[in-house]
C-alpha cells in the first residue's frame, strides 16, 4: 500500500522549515467589550486585546445587529434549508439584496456565502459570458480574484499595481476585443488605494467593463459606507462592485452589485452560487441591520479614523517602522518570517496583545509584517499600551527602531 | 462604447427560450411550525407547506440549536471578524471541529464556509499535494466535486456511476501512480447510494486514497448520524469524509475529516480555506449543538424514515411516477422542463405546496423532476394532502399516471 501520509507530512515539514507553518490562536471575543477577548492559551484562558480584527468597526457587537440575528433565528430557524433555488431563498436574503443595491446605487445585488466565493465565481462567470474577453488584472489583487480570473479560462494580462500607464498600454494593445478590468479599492496588506476615476477614464476610452473589490472599504468610507467609490463619487462609473458582509459589517457573506442583467446572468450561470446552500436568514437579517445602521451613522467611521490617526502618530513617534498608508490599515514592517512570528508571539504572551504575523503567501517574502487595524473601540489607553509593548518587543528582538525614537525621547 | 449588456441579456434570453430560467420563491419558514412557511407571492403573503427542504430533519427549528446560536451571538458577537489565521479562529469553531472528528471517528476535522467550498478547495488541494495523482471520479458527482477535480489540474478519469467493474478497469489501467477515488454516499437527485465497502476494497487492492461526500447522509444515517459510512461500519476505511452543516444539521457550513496530517495540510495550503472569513461563532455553536443532539437522539431519524416510507407508499399507490429509492429522497419524474415548471407552479399557486422544479443542469435533460424530501415534521395529513394535490396537477397537465392508480381506486 502506498503511504499517502508522507506526501502531507513532508509538505508540512517544508512549511515548518520555512517558518511559515501557521498556528491559529483560539480566541473568544467578548461582545460589549471589544476589543477585549479571551485567549485559550496552552496554559488556560487569558484576557487579551485584539489589534488585528477585520470587524473593523466592531459592528459584530452592535446590539441592533445582534438583535436582528437573534430575532430571525427564533422566527425563521438557524439555517436556510437549501440553495437559493431550492427552498433556501428566505425573505431576509431578498431584503438584504435590495439594501445592498441601494447602498451602491445599482439596479440589483446578489449575495454569496463569502466574499471569496463572490469574487471567484462572480469574475469567472462574468468573463465566461463575454465571448473573447480579455481580463486586465491588478498585480496585487486578492487570491479570490486571481482564482476567479483563472477559472474563467479567459486570456488575462496583469498590470503593475495601480500603474495607469501600464494599464493603458495593455488596453491599447488589446485592440477591439471585449475587456474586463478587475481591481480593488483598498489593498488590504499595504493599505493603499487605487485611482478609481482614472481607471474608469481608461475603461471608457478603451471600452472596457470594470469590476472593483471594495471588501476593505464598504461600511468605512463614503457618507453612507458605500466604500471608496462612494467617497469619490465614482460608483456609477463602475459596472460591478463587490463587497463583503464579514468585515466592517461584522457578520458573514459576500456580494456583487450591478445592473439587473448582469446580476441575473451571474445568478443563473455561476456554479458557486447555484449549487450552494443560501446564507441563513439570521445572518442576512443581521447584515441588513448593520448596513442600515452604517448608512445612517457616521459615528463609527469618525471614531475609527480618529484612532487610526492616533495609532499612526504614536507608533511613528516611537520610531516603529510603520508603512505610510491613507487608510485604516497600519502595517508595521518586520521583513522576515521568523522575526515576524517571534514578535507576534511575544506580544501575545508577554503583553496580552493579539496581532497575527502576516507572512508569505499573504504578502511577498521579505515584506513580512504585523498588520494593525485600529477601530472605534480602541481607547487612547489601548493605543499607548500598544506602542509601549511594540517598543519592548522590538528592543527584545533587536529589531531596528528608526532614529526619531531617540529624538522623541 | 461596446454594449456589454447584450452579452448578458442574450444569455438570459437563451435560458428563457429553453424554459430553464429560474425564479426563486421568496419564503419565510416558521420556526416551531415546520414544514409550514409564508410565501411572499406577487399577490401578497400566503401560507404554504414546504416539501423540498434540505433541512431534512427540521433541526433548524430545534430549540437547543437556536439557543446555542443566540447565546453565542450575544456573548461573542455576530461575526468571526477575520480569517481563521487572522483573529477569526473562535473557540466555538475549535469545539465544532473536535465534535466532527469524533462523529466520524477521525483524528481531525476542518470547517469551511460551505460544503461547496470544502469539496472545491479540499479536493483540489489534496490532489495537488500528491505528485502525479490521478483522480477517479464518479460520473454523477456534484458540481462542487467536479470543480475541485478541475482546479487540481491533475489527470482525471470518470467512472460510470457506481460501476465497480469500470472503476476497477480504470484503477488497473492507471498502474503504480498515486490515485484518489472521489465519490458520494447518497446521490441527491436520484436518491441512490454507492457501494462503499466495495469501493474501499478496490482502493485497497489498487492502493488508492478515498474521498467521500456524505452531505446528503450526515445526521440521517448511522446510529450517531455519522452517515451511510457509519451505518455500514466503513468510516475507518475512508481517508477523507466530507459533510455539511447546512442540510440535516440545519445550520450552515461544510467540513472535512481525516488524519491530522491530511487536515493540517489542507488547512495550510487550501486557498479557499486560508483566504476567507471564518464561520461566525454563533453558526459554529449552533452546528455543534445540532451534531450533539443527533449523536444522542434517533427520534428524528426514525420519524423521518417513517414519513419517507409513507410518502413513497401513498404516492406510488396513486400511480404517481416516483423513482424507487433506498433513501429519504423521493423524486417524481416529469421528463421535460416546461411541464416540470408548470407542475411546480400549479402546486404552489393552487395547493400551497412548495416543491421546486429540478431542471438541467442540476439533472440531465429529459429527466426533469419534482424532488420531494419528507421529514419528521410532515404529518400523515400532510402526506395525504400532497398525494391529492399531485394527482390533481398530473390530471390537469395531462401527465401520465401509472395503471395501478386505477387498480387502487
Amino acid at each position: 500500500m502506498m503511504n499517502y501520509q508522507t506526501y502531507f507530512t513532508s509538505a508540512l515539514d517544508h512549511l515548518q522549515a520555512e517558518r511559515r507553518y501557521r498556528v491559529f490562536a483560539d480566541i473568544e471575543r467578548q461582545a460589549g467589550r471589544f476589543p477585549q477577548a479571551i485567549w485559550h492559551s496552552p496554559e488556560g484562558p487569558r484576557p487579551i486585546t485584539v489589534w488585528c480584527s477585520n470587524d473593523y468597526l466592531g459592528m459584530g457587537q452592535n446590539r441592533d445587529v445582534t438583535r436582528a440575528m437573534v430575532e430571525a433565528a427564533w422566527r425563521l430557524g438557524t439555517g436556510a434549508g437549501g440553495t437559493r433555488n431550492i427552498s433556501g431563498n428566505s425573505h431576509p436574503v431578498v431584503e438584504l439584496e435590495a439594501e445592498l443595491a441601494d447602498l451602491h446605487g445599482k439596479e440589483a445585488a446578489l449575495v454569496f456565502t463569502s466574499g471569496y466565493v463572490s469574487n471567484q465565481t462572480g469574475i469567472s462567470t462574468l468573463a465566461k459570458l463575454i465571448p473573447g474577453c480579455l481580463i486586465l488584472s491588478d498585480a496585487l489583487n486578492h487570491n479570490s480574484m486571481i482564482e476567479g480570473v483563472r477559472q474563467s479560462g479567459c486570456d488575462k494580462v496583469i498590470f503593475r499595481h495601480n500603474d495607469l500607464e501600464h494599464l493603458e498600454e495593455l488596453l491599447r494593445a488589446a485592440g477591439d476585443r471585449p475587456k474586463l478590468i478587475v481591481f480593488e479599492s483598498v489593498y488590504s496588506m499595504d493599505g493603499d488605494i487605487s485611482p478609481i476615476h482614472a481607471i474608469c477614464d481608461l475603461a471608457e476610452r478603451y471600452s472596457a467593463m470594470t469590476y472593483i473589490d471594495e471588501v476593505h472599504a464598504v461600511g468605512m468610507y463614503g457618507p453612507r459606507g458605500g466604500g471608496i467609490a462612494e467617497r469619490e463619487q465614482a460608483m456609477h462609473r463602475i459596472d460591478v462592485i463587490e463587497g463583503t458582509l464579514g468585515k466592517a459589517f461584522g457578520v458573514m457573506g459576500g456580494y456583487l452589485t450591478g445592473t439587473k442583467a448582469v446580476m441575473d446572468a451571474i445568478r443563473s450561470f455561476a456554479p458557486g452560487f447555484i449549487f450552494t446552500t443560501a446564507l441563513p436568514p439570521a445572518v442576512a437579517a443581521a447584515a441588513t441591520a448593520s448596513i442600515r445602521h452604517l448608512k445612517a451613522s457616521s459615528e463609527e467611521r469618525q471614531k475609527q479614523q480618529r484612532q487610526v490617526a492616533r495609532t499612526k502618530q504614536v507608533l511613528s513617534g516611537l520610531g516603529l517602522p510603520i508603512m505610510d498608508t491613507v487608510t485604516h490599515i497600519v502595517p508595521v514592517m518586520v521583513g522576515n518570517a521568523e522575526a515576524c512570528k517571534a514578535a507576534s508571539d511575544r506580544l501575545l504572551e508577554k503583553h496580552g496583545i493579539y496581532i497575527q504575523p502576516i507572512n508569505y503567501p499573504t504578502v511577498p517574502r521579505g515584506t513580512e509584517r504585523l498588520r494593525i487595524t485600529p477601530g472605534p473601540f480602541h481607547t487612547d489607553a489601548h493605543v499607548n499600551a500598544l506602542g509601549a509593548a511594540l517598543v519592548e518587543v522590538w528592543t527584545a528582538l533587536r529589531l531596528p527602531l528608526e532614529p526619531k525614537v531617540q529624538a522623541a525621547e
